[in-house]
């Protein structure tokens, strides 16, 4: 017999096989497609493995994984939110948190908990987990939409002040990420991606 | 001035992206296309976080994500490699180490040193971190053509003995997950998905 508590662990890792549908607004390097939300969460992991040397202060590994590999989820139910769609950015606070109810829930209880704070504590934004998560939710699309040649900024008529407020924390995080970031985004106005 | 250190993470950062491009056998759920091992790898990840309670003895959850997580980015240069394709499985391992040195070889000696450490850990499959992620790498495969009425399995003829052999590792994690792989496999034949 397999276990109620088993059950429900599979009956969740088979839901948030839906993230795999869920397409972002950047597209992969190659550029024949938009990214899906379980790639970007992937990639999101890997960075926070080689990248976690330059913030600030010592972020639990563990944690800050967790919060990277989980974060979308909510997407399954409440939709990719375009940061740069004003509209509907002032309703995605509530829409996810019904989806964090409805598909955190499907975990046994310590897990659905566990699951459920640390999403909680990447959207506060509080702790260096939480910043370095967030750092690189920022970064990781900003190098892919520079190696697309800006396909989807020009797409959006995005301009470089946008980008750089929106890459406020990823310059935030450590000097040497700063530097970084302000380098993709001239280089990117210099090629044309981006509008200045 | 963007430090020699991090221009190569960057440049792994980016060069790993063409994993979003290898589509593996199974399809994901909803059945459309196939899965990229971008996604197959964010799913072993979520899973590594669920299911290592039910691993025999403790693992280290760092270095098992570290292992999903990297484990298929040697198949950007030596490709997917069909499990039950037996003539690309004969040539996998020279290419797959060729492929090794090249990619981890993008990234800052220590970091280079400690990706390939892992990935040779999980290939030797030794360790109960290698162990733990060998199973979840057969498991999530498993439920997603479970959860596509077997599409692939029935394209390439596949029998129930040659997924009980495949899942082998699987069965031995523990009892638990051995009768999960099971019932599954059970389930797929009742139901015409996977042939006797």
């Amino acid at each position: 017999m397999v276990s109620e508590r088993l059950k429900k662990q599979i009956e969740f890792i088979v839901e948030i096989d839906k993230v795999k549908q869920i397409a972002r607004q950047n597209y992969v390097t190659g550029g024949e497609r938009r990214e899906t939300d379980a790639e970007h969460s992937w990639h999101l992991a890997v960075m926070a493995l080689l990248l976690a040397e330059y913030a600030s202060g010592p972020a639990d590994m563990i944690k800050t994984l967790k919060m990277v590999l989980i974060h979308d989820l909510v997407e399954i139910d409440a939709g990719d939110t375009y940061c740069f769609d004003e509209q509907a950015v002032k309703t995605q606070k509530k829409r996810e948190e019904t989806a964090a109810n409805r598909i955190f829930g499907l975990l046994p209880a310590d897990q659905a908990r566990d699951f459920r704070a640390v999403w909680e504590e990447f959207e506060a934004g509080l702790t260096m987990e939480a910043r370095l998560a967030a750092a690189l939710d920022r970064l990781q699309p900003l190098l892919l939409h520079y190696h697309t040649a800006g396909r989807s900024w020009r797409e959006h008529g995005i301009t470089s002040s946008k980008v750089k407020e929106r890459n406020r924390l990823t310059r935030e995080l450590s000097p040497q990420i700063c530097e970084l970031v302000e380098d993709v985004i001239e280089r990117a106005v210099q090629k044309g991606y981006l509008a200045e």
